[in-house]
C-alpha cells in the first residue's frame, strides 16, 4: 500500500500552499530524486512570486528560536538545522544578526533565507552582508534558491524518516 | 523659484508609494533627462518587489477603462495610453483579452503590464501570449521593465506639461 504524503507535510518542506497543492497532485513519487525533480519544478517554474514570499515568511529569522505555535514540525525543523549555529554563537553574533536582519528586510521586503545546516551565524552574517547589497530582483531568485536547497534537504528527511512512503506498489 | 514635484504627482507616474517617496527625495532634477536616470535607478535597484507589485495592481487590466475614483490622474494617463488600442477594437478582441488576462494572472500573480501607447489590443494580446509561457520570475522582471517604459512617457508628459518644472534656480 502506498503511503501518502499529504500537504502538510510537504508545507513543513516548503511554507508555500500553492507548493505543497502541487506536490500533493504529482504524487506518488517512485523515488526521493523524482520527487526533488518535480518539486525543482514546481517552484521555479511554476509557482509565482507569491508564492515564494508565503515560502519565506514561514521562517523564523536566523538567529532567532522559531515560535512552535504556528506549525511545530516545520519549528522543529528550523531549529535543527540552526543547532550547529546555536551550539557555536554569542550574544555579539545574535545582537549584530539581529541588527542586519532589519536592514535586509527592509530593502529586500522578505527576511534572509539561508541554508543554515552546519553553518555557524557568524558565517551567515559575513553571507548577510555580501548579499545584502544585490539588486532586489537577483536577491529575490538567490533566496528561492536558499529556499529549494531547505526544501530537499527535508524531503530527505521526510522520505528517510517514512521508510518508503512513496513507492507506488500495484494495488 | 523651483516648482515642486510632489509624491501625488509621482505616483501618477508610477503606483509604487516608496518609488514616489524616493522621487520627492532626490528632487530636484535639472532636466527629465536626469530625473529618468534617477527612476531608473530606484525603480531597478533600490525599491523591492513588493513596491513593484504595488505599481502593478495600480494599473487597470489591458481591455479594461480604469476606475477614475482611486486615482483621476492615473486613470486618465491609462485611458490616453491605450486610445489606439480601443479605437481599434473588438469585441471578440475583448472578450479573448479578458479571458487570458485570467490567465495569466492566475499564473504569475499580478496583472499583464505592458507599454500599451500605440499598440491595439491584438497585438497586446499577442504579446501576452507570448509572455505567458515565461518563468514566473522571468515575467516579473519584464513586468517591471515594462512598468519603467510606462513612468518614462507619464515623466515627460509631466514635465511638460508644467514647462521646466525642475530647473534648480538658486534662491
Amino acid at each position: 500500500m502506498a503511503m501518502e504524503i499529504g500537504e502538510d507535510k510537504w508545507k513543513v518542506c516548503c511554507g508555500s500552499s500553492d507548493f505543497a497543492k502541487l506536490m500533493v497532485k504529482a504524487s506518488p513519487f517512485s523515488s526521493l530524486e523524482t520527487a526533488i525533480d518535480t518539486a525543482r519544478d514546481i517552484w521555479f517554474n511554476q509557482v509565482n512570486v507569491t508564492a515564494w514570499l508565503e515560502a519565506f515568511s514561514a521562517h523564523p529569522q536566523i538567529g532567532n528560536t522559531p515560535s512552535p505555535s504556528v506549525n511545530s514540525d516545520f519549528a522543529r525543523r528550523s531549529e535543527a538545522e540552526q543547532s550547529t549555529a546555536f551550539a557555536t554563537t554569542s550574544a555579539s553574533a545574535l545582537q549584530e544578526l539581529a541588527e542586519w536582519n532589519v536592514l535586509y528586510k527592509r530593502k529586500f521586503g522578505f527576511i534572509f533565507i539561508i541554508f543554515a545546516s552546519g553553518r555557524t551565524h557568524t558565517e551567515m552574517l559575513q553571507a548577510l552582508k555580501g548579499r545584502y547589497a544585490n539588486r532586489p530582483i537577483v536577491e529575490l531568485e538567490n533566496a528561492a534558491k536558499e529556499q529549494m536547497k531547505i526544501t530537499e534537504l527535508r524531503m530527505a528527511k521526510l522520505f528517510s524518516d517514512k521508510g518508503s512512503p512513496i513507492s507506488t506498489i500495484p494495488q
